[in-house]
């Protein structure tokens, strides 16, 4: 065999550390989608999902009624599992009345010529043609078998790291393409592993016509269930080709004559058409074929997981993966080999959960599958555990795995089978479905495992996947993202600080000194008041403010750090701490007059109000029954409430600011409020101590929406959080009802999406059709 | 008289404290270009100060070749002093081989109809008629003596705090009238003795044909030197109407009447035919005619002072407009006191400097005008000396004005006539011309009266009101300006904060990973590294980055801080400690190849290189003659080096730093170095630790100046301060012997302006140029 097996040995792998773990990560999944009854649906790709042949994230795949779902390459398994996870939430906020089937074998489907072949309009022909060639040779209800695709590549600095860990090869390049095929290789061998852990498809509809399992199993209850099987989707009855593909894995050149040579030859059209459960992916660069990443296509999409697939199956297939890497090669790999591995596989998704099964061992031999796992996992556990120290979820998902090996009653496939028994193969499976669906549309705020990201971004990511828009991170802390579609670009950090707006324009916001002059000058009422730069005036001014009531603030910063309110101006030392106070948040300060009224952050993108909240302090109302304390805990049990900014509410506290505002009232935490009383905890309205965010969009007079566009006019801004004093918003706006406090140039978003009372004003749509990007439109109902 | 005269006493006037010298001050001056003869100059309006119909700041008077200055209003006298000084040294700065002529009575003038009426073209053919009409009327002569208008207004807090001190009066309005016109009647009725500091104008040029003085005094030596007189200009045979202008002064109302009388009556044309040593000034608003001002028009030009009047003197002057509005008026003021007050204005003009002189006192009896001063000064010190509490300045020109009014040698009148004795009309006052020309070139890198403002905004705003440009400032802290030209509106902080960059092209480049990434994807050199979001990652990849030279630096800062560079890094000591600072700084920081070259900033504006900069640290250059301290003095005394960021240069020190980077390389202060050696006294190049500024704009491949370009369009900018490590700056740019290290998005322009070696690059030429205020040009001469 190749040199370049024996390179590198345990201990090499050994110094690169954790470092062995990078790399980049992507799911593929497909699901026919079906009615609430189980059944196909029959309708087309939703359309919100718009141009099925360029979408990056969503497409079809044989069936117009088989949705796939892409995921873009991640830095960790968890983020492509999370991103999926966005995917499927995706599909059940923004498409009403269907289910994604959550098995690699088909839902109820109709006769054979009734499964529609994607539609893919004008641009897509090929696509269609090749489709309807498929339906012809495998029949359509095999293409309609579905399942879940892991790609996976080295980062780059570990591929250096391992390239300067070993000294016999001279090129990156070589040793790169060398690491790969061994990869391939050890995984074809073993690749019957994997089933123990990932089969989950040892039953089938009647529906599913031609299922060649009729022979080996009988239809039972509307179902084909075979109590031996692990997957039926991997069985020679499943998805796979008509004959078998021998391929040359010896290097890229011999990899890719041996596909030409399969579609010269007419064993199949195009080479995607070869369904081998590991596949080599090149990418066309500069007119040469560069090796891109793994495609390992073996994984039975796991109903129990609403992702359809779990964290751990995914580290573990990660683990088996860097174990072919590491694995020493003694035999070749030559088509001898190669049908035994095939033969292997068929044996173990067939008669995976029979305990006398027998598969053929590297050296030819008959042995009991049983010891071949013990066997495979002493091996592999000697060779990456080193990797477990501080990746307690890799050493967790190889626990798991070998307890489902070597425990066939753990393992999905039995548990599926042991479902669909009890409940009905439809019934189960739509259970998992409305499951994931209740869990998809319950935490439509986050962005999953983008959790440590504003809720904001979170948002408007979510709101780009949708439109198909490529996302890259630039920076994570900083929120800095790049969007891109087509040849349209931008650069957007914080959900709201984007292209659209100027530097000077910024600038103007955050000075509200100046912000208070442009809007003074354009005719909009904002508080009378004075700017200081020195305490020192703002002190001898006292007898110009005296008896007023008076709002004493730093001029830059936002947050209300600094504020002090006066209601009544007449304690000299008072006025003068409240000075001295505004001074340690900023070089100037404001004294204005204080203007009565309800706060109302009135959002504007563009020309357009989208969204108008008015905050109030936290607070529950009473039902004559519960004491506050229970009256809170119910309140808080609202999924949009969390604690730490991680939704779009926090949790009301019953600490001691709420007690002693609420013994003020003469309240504690056990009384019992009257029936439809509102009893607030806080004196301050901020969200981020319990407060709600109400949406008033539609309730607020448009004068004021005119004047919040005037305003963000004269500021020549597109995007601003407007925070406006209203004293009654069903009054037509007028100087002296109204009062324009400041206007922020970051607002956050999330707060109009999820507010506590009223609707999603679906701000991150607003910036994304304000920045180029968009969403797809509802095009003449296709059938 | 009017109630009014009583509702406030002196205690009321006391009650306001220092807030009595708030108010807004304007200047106007007029000024004779001349040649360097001092012969009146025959060119046209200088065609770089643009349209003199619409350019706020720079026209002409009577005459094409009289040049008027205009300042804006401004907060403080000292500001509005040195704002004409900035006037003056544009004028000086940009208009070659002429000079202003620094006295009010004419320089030496062709005959009466070679003196050229100014131009307006087409759209002012009316301004040129009536200057037409002048010239017949009073002699184009007459129209050449120039002088020094003062503008002034209370400031609207002032007035309200006035009014609110008196209870004689219900209206704001009615208030603010009654309190003008006490000053307008005070101020006439005592103008004879501002005359006493101001009056500078006892000569004439023998050339002012038609001078009425030839009947008061002979020519001697080419001059008309009358020895008694004060200013010939407000004499009777000065800058006069021809008969007695009567006004009635008791109400806003009378007194637009009267004007109208003497217009019907055809004793003036137009309003502003009617010459007096104070006019209420209006502007339209609304239909209506609305007060303005005051214009005070009794000053001469002082020749002695490069702006062409002292700020004592306007400090005198405001306090005598104060004093006016303080002093209690016992009599009424038409038309015989009127005609009186005018006598003694043309007596103080014109025998001012004889002991002997009587005047009329206000019960209209003779007095010596010596006892009349002493009784006035007394008066108002009782009146205005509780202003000088704080106002240092206030109190001394006070002082100075009471000398000078007491003691007649030392009237500006006086020491000007003796100049002119002693070395000639002409040659005294083009001597003071060339000091003040010299003066404005030394001083051209700021902007005088605005030095607590960043060079860089002092820069742009000079060339702001070169080209007619309305500045507001609207955070002088923040040097936040807005600037107004016609319809076009541009908000600038810190000269390069603008409109032109969009807040997420500002947030890339504030971002040197995204920074990087951006650059690297356009094919842009950048050093090669890895960003660390941990401190143990980044000491942990110790062994990746050993035996390299390497730049460690946080993230996002500025002004490099944290940055620490390891020439050869071998010990991980050292390197720990340079990752402990550097996240000291941020919360990322990267760890990149250290360039070989040397660091270029070059300026990008728009799709242009404005200006390349290299900086060389603190250094002398031997001469085998002196030791190092008495070259560091003698580069010390170069009017561009200065202390504290306020000059574009730094002074260099001679410390401890400097003394140990000599004793490194054997050297002390007293070293002599031989003759061209160049001897550094730090090792590092700011400029703010006496560093050279070397242009090299020229000098560098045009391949750079492209790829400069290039990064910012990749990054979506338009002013950038781009950092460019280059080997050799003749070579073509390839990678390897360049790298950009960083885009900053506030780069200094002053720098580029005015360098330590090379020319002014005009940076705040080309950011108002990208802004879309373009400078006037040149038109076909005009004679």
């Amino acid at each position: 065999m190749n040199q370049s097996f024996h390179i590198l040995n345990g201990k090499d792998f050994k110094s690169i550390g954790k470092a062995m773990l990078q790399g980049w990560f992507g799911l593929e999944k497909e699901n026919v989608r079906v009615n609430a009854k189980g059944e196909m649906a029959r309708t087309s790709h939703p359309w919100v999902f718009g141009n099925k042949n360029t979408h990056p994230y969503f497409t079809t795949d044989f069936s117009e009624s088989q949705l796939e779902m892409i995921t873009p390459p991640q830095e960790s398994i968890s983020e492509a599992c999370d991103f999926l996870k966005v995917l499927n939430d995706l599909f059940y906020e923004n498409v009403e009345g269907e289910y994604l089937w959550p098995q690699s074998m088909p839902p109820v489907l109709p006769s054979s010529d009734e499964i529609p072949i994607a539609q893919y309009g004008e641009e897509g022909r090929d696509k269609e043609a090749y489709r309807n060639y498929l339906g012809r040779v495998y029949g359509r209800p095999m293409q309609m078998i579905s399942g879940m695709h892991f790609n996976f590549s080295l980062s780059e600095s570990l591929l250096r790291r391992l390239f300067a860990a070993q000294s016999g090869m001279a090129s990156l390049e070589e040793f790169k393409e060398q690491l790969y095929l061994r990869i391939v290789r050890n995984f074809l061998r073993d690749r019957w592993f994997l089933l123990l852990n990932s089969g989950a498809s040892s039953s089938a509809h009647e529906s599913f016509e031609g299922c060649c399992l009729k022979e080996s199993c009988a239809a039972d209850n509307g179902v084909y269930s075979c109590p031996e099987a692990l997957s039926m989707r991997s069985s020679p009855f499943g998805y796979t080709n008509r004959e078998h593909m021998v391929m040359d894995y010896s290097s890229f050149q011999a990899y890719d004559a041996s596909v030409q040579r399969l579609i010269e030859e007419d064993f199949v059209s195009l080479e995607k058409e070869i369904y081998l459960p590991i596949r080599l992916k090149f990418v066309e660069k500069d007119g040469k074929r560069i090796f891109s990443h793994l495609e390992v296509r073996i994984l039975d999409l796991n109903p129990f997981s609403s992702a359809g697939v779990s964290k751990d199956m995914l580290y573990f297939t990660h683990l088996f993966l860097l174990y072919g890497m590491m694995k020493e090669e003694y035999e070749s790999f030559g088509p001898e080999q190669q049908l035994q591995a095939s033969e292997n596989q068929y044996q173990a998704s067939v008669k995976g959960m029979n305990p006398a099964l027998e598969l053929t061992d590297s050296s030819g031999k008959k042995q009991a599958a049983g010891s071949l796992a013990e066997a495979l996992l002493k091996d592999m556990e000697k060779k990456v555990s080193f990797l477990f120290e501080d990746n307690l979820c890799y050493r967790e998902a190889f626990e798991k795995s070998k307890e489902q090996a070597l425990n066939p009653e753990k393992r999905a496939a039995y548990r599926v089978r042991q479902e669909i028994l009890a409940k009905g193969y439809v019934e189960f499976h739509m259970e998992q479905a409305r499951k994931a669906r209740q869990l998809s549309l319950e935490q439509a705020f986050r962005f999953h495992g983008k959790e440590d990201m504003e809720l904001s971004t979170q948002l408007l990511m979510k709101e780009a996947v949708l439109r198909g828009i490529r996302i890259d991170i630039m920076d994570r802390e900083e929120n800095f993202l790049r969007l891109l579609r087509g040849k349209r670009e931008e650069y957007v950090v914080q959900a709201t600080k984007t292209s659209l707006d100027t530097y000077s324009g910024v600038l103007k916001m955050e000075n509200k000194i100046v912000t208070k002059d442009i809007l003074e000058q354009a005719g909009i009422s904002v508080p009378a008041g004075e700017s200081y730069s020195d305490a020192g005036s703002a002190k001898a001014d006292f007898p110009l403010h005296e008896g007023k009531a008076v709002v004493i603030k730093p001029k830059s910063t936002n947050f209300g750090l600094g504020i002090t309110i006066l209601k009544e101006n007449c304690d000299r030392d008072v006025y003068e701490r409240a000075v001295e106070i505004a001074f340690q948040h900023d070089r100037s300060i404001l004294v204005e007059e204080f203007v009565e009224g309800k706060e109302h952050r009135i959002f504007v993108v563009g020309d357009q109000v989208v969204g108008i909240l008015r905050r109030v302090p936290a607070n529950v109302q009473g039902d004559g029954r519960r004491t506050i304390r229970e009256l809170v805990e119910e309140k808080n049990q609202d999924p949009l409430r969390g604690k730490g900014y991680r939704t779009p509410l926090e949790r009301i506290s019953l600490g001691e600011a709420e007690q002693i505002f609420l013994s003020g009232q003469g309240f504690c935490f056990e009384t019992v409020p009257e029936k439809g009383k509102v009893v607030y905890l806080r004196e301050n309205s901020n969200i981020s101590t319990g407060g709600d965010s109400i949406d008033c969009t539609d309730d607020v007079s448009q004068s004021y929406k005119d004047l919040a566009v005037k305003a963000a006019r004269a500021m020549g801004v597109k995007i601003t959080g407007l925070d406006m004093i209203i004293k009654d918003i069903r009054q037509q706006a007028a100087p002296g009802n109204y009062s324009v406090i400041e206007m922020n140039f970051n607002p956050a978003i999330h707060i109009h999406c999820y507010p506590y009372v009223g609707k999603n004003r679906r701000l991150n749509a607003s910036i994304l059709d304000a920045l180029g990007f968009p969403a797809a439109k509802m095009k003449e109902q296709q059938t």
